[in-house]
């Protein structure tokens, strides 16, 4: 079988014994072996070890790192956990500088991602990967189809429609072999899902590139998806990385207009059989969420994703609650994050000040992160999270003691902070210009 | 009586016939009959004039318009009505400079401030506040406590806590001949709630600059607040000018911690009972809420405001779901402001990026109204409020189409949007360079 065939060659790849059975973190959860990945991170997570051990059995947790990225501090994503944020970066075709995104790597781990998404689409994709991996602190995603689309008019000499089943899964191979912990893979775009948006109707059709893509290829070769068609051959490829299927909702909804259509949902349904297929053999899942959803849509979105899914890890872009701000999308993505993860979303891809405008800048990144912070944090809160309100708690006394470099130091942007109060100092210190001796904290310091 | 002598000499400064009575729009919706003003919001806000005299009758709609102030059109604010912003300008002692707080007025009604309170305590009060009500096309509020307190020194030689009664009432009398719409008086700081918080204990005390200052003058003089203790002589003032009172929440939690306590529901329970009070002498009533709340607190108050005030409208500010975001204060308030207007608040106080760190600047100002916009647009929408997803459905055929004129112009903020895109321009005109070529809307435009 070519699937077998590409394992035993992968384990040979990975320098392991050609008789070593590679066993993911999920599968050596379910024998009830407590990983040193499993310990790490319940230490960094406030757990017991069990509970992050349970939750891999369950499929409620991922730990995603590649077998062949061991620099980095494994990362655990999941139900009881704190909120994750990602943050984007890549090249495109109009804007290729790859010290500009490593620029932005580090801007926003500073800032607090928890995982970076290398979505490059310009020229020396392989580079641009290889050096953020080695760059990043974090876990790194990617989506190979971009690369694999992208390739074939630039290295093939063909049109992307003429993209075979190979080509794309030897890219997600390499994306393997480099350490990528957790790749996107549409795997729901399917002729059935995307029928069912044609006959409903939709403001914007498809907004995902790698649904678009699909969309496209299936219209020209009259086929079927390969990543549903193949998926076989995909959890053969995961697996022997124990790298971390991101089931992508390449038909999630463009507009508030669109959003849990039954071409959305159909997706959904899809990638619910698919997680059960990925945990019969091993591979950890995470599923991807719209997206645009109107604020009174989103607990809806996120309890059926948690049924459908069997409470797989969920993966939301945003969601974004009106579309008429682009420019602060950050801010609509802050206020959608929160109330997805408030209801159950675990993870939270941030959406930065130039979403639906340009490629990010760095600064532009660093805001995207922080606002995605503030909603996972503020989520964790609402959902009693232990200890989850300590900072704030410390920030309440620092306030209350009037103590600044307290409160620059328990800031989320401690140099933000302290910019700005220092562009405006007042004349007696312990205060702040917005309200001087008026300072309701001092008048009655001594009185409650 | 003092109080009757007072609206008689206010209703001869108003240059009205001494026999002639002074309506409120409570008091003409009561008995009846559709004011200009009821029209006028109306239309405004695409109901009819009906809807409007009706919730004026019932209490659920303010007309934020004082009789002197016929210069601006009147704004409605309450239920089944569009989510309005407030935007705080002013001076404070350390930072004067009235030409700045007007360009503040500027940046926040061209942001689409639906109303802007003067709060300054800096020196010549009030000739900041006549220059921003000339300056403002929008309803202007105050807090009149702020000036009666920073007079007590600057003016009289005297301490804070040495204001009478008098000195306070004097004050609000001048706010209202001078056309001011609505008045914040935190009439439920009184001996009895303060004396909750100290029972419970709170991480932060007092943290409204009203608040603290009546909770140092009751300290002082062992005696009750005069807003409290007179007030019918606020109520005769009030519907001498049809100022409507902010009930202020002098008690507001200044941390997550100490949201909901005994002591700011027990200044609620004070608000419901002079909310009707105020009813009943004709006088216009809106709630003022909190504050520092945690995500999943924030319904709990609105509805409990609701209940307790018998539908008055609800006036909040953020709610900031988290105490660790200075400088990122504008994206806390977002998020608390979404989930609150969508429960029912009916007016958000903005909040900027420089809250907690510095008296805000204009481009703060800006960022501000910006980010409570796009929560009560978001609100507006979960609500179900008529009409309010036309904008973001014509944003979404003007993206489907890649018409970038249309996207820029139909964006909250065109200005920035314009300038975000200006900035990076994409080889293909009809892209952007996020993506460039590999478009998803583009790709697809012909399939689905």
């Amino acid at each position: 079988m070519r699937a077998g065939g590409v394992t035993m060659d992968l384990i040979k790849r990975l320098n392991k014994p050609t008789g070593e059975k590679i066993m993911t973190q999920l599968e050596y959860a379910r024998q009830g072996t407590v990983t040193e990945a499993m310990e790490k991170t319940a230490v960094s997570e406030g757990v017991s070890a069990e509970t992050i051990r349970q939750g891999l059995a369950e499929g409620t947790i991922v730990i995603t790192q590649n077998l062949r990225h061991q620099t980095i501090s494994p990362l655990a994503i999941g139900k009881g956990l704190r909120t994750k944020v990602n943050a984007n970066v890549g090249t495109s075709k109009d804007r290729t500088n790859i010290e500009e995104e490593l620029a932005k790597v580090g801007a926003a781990t500073e800032a607090g991602a928890d995982t970076i998404m290398d979505l490059s689409t310009g020229p020396n994709i392989d580079e641009t990967r290889k050096a953020v991996i080695k760059a990043s602190t974090v876990p790194v995603g990617t989506v190979p189809i971009y690369q694999a689309a992208v390739e074939m008019p630039e290295k093939k000499g063909r049109a992307m429609v003429e993209m075979t089943g190979d080509d794309l899964f030897h890219v997600i191979e390499r994306h393997g072999e480099d350490g990528v912990d957790f790749i996107t893979v549409h795997c729901g775009v399917t002729l059935n899902s995307v029928q069912r948006i044609k006959k409903e109707g939709r403001l914007m059709g498809v907004v995902s590139r790698g649904g678009a893509i699909l969309v496209e290829w299936m219209h020209y070769n009259k086929k079927e998806n390969p990543l549903f068609e193949s998926y076989d051959r995909l959890l053969e490829i995961a697996k022997g990385f124990d790298m971390t299927l991101s089931l992508g909702d390449g038909l999630r909804p463009g507009c508030l207009a669109d959003a849990t259509d039954r071409g959305q949902i159909q997706e959904l349904l899809i990638l619910g059989e698919l997680t059960e297929r990925a945990w019969a053999k091993g591979v950890q899942v995470m599923i991807e969420g719209p997206g645009h959803v109107p604020l009174q849509q989103i607990e809806a979105n996120v309890l059926l994703q948690k049924r459908i899914c069997h409470g797989a890890p969920f993966y939301v872009l945003g969601p974004l609650v009106t579309d008429i701000a682009p420019g602060y999308d950050h801010i609509t993505g802050a206020i959608g994050g929160a109330i997805a993860a408030w209801a159950g979303a675990d993870f939270l891809c941030y959406v930065t000040p130039s979403e639906h405008l340009r490629l990010p800048t760095v600064d532009d990144v660093r805001q995207g992160v922080i606002a995605s912070k503030i909603a996972g944090h503020a989520a964790d809160i609402a959902r009693g999270l232990k200890g989850a309100m300590d900072k704030d708690n410390s920030m309440a006394r620092a306030r209350k003691a009037l103590n600044w470099p307290e409160q620059i130091r328990l800031s989320i942007d401690p140099e933000r902070a302290q910019k700005l109060r220092e562009s405006c100092l007042p004349k007696e210190s312990d205060v702040c210009t917005m309200c001087g001796e008026l300072c309701a904290i001092k008048k009655v310091a001594t009185l409650l």
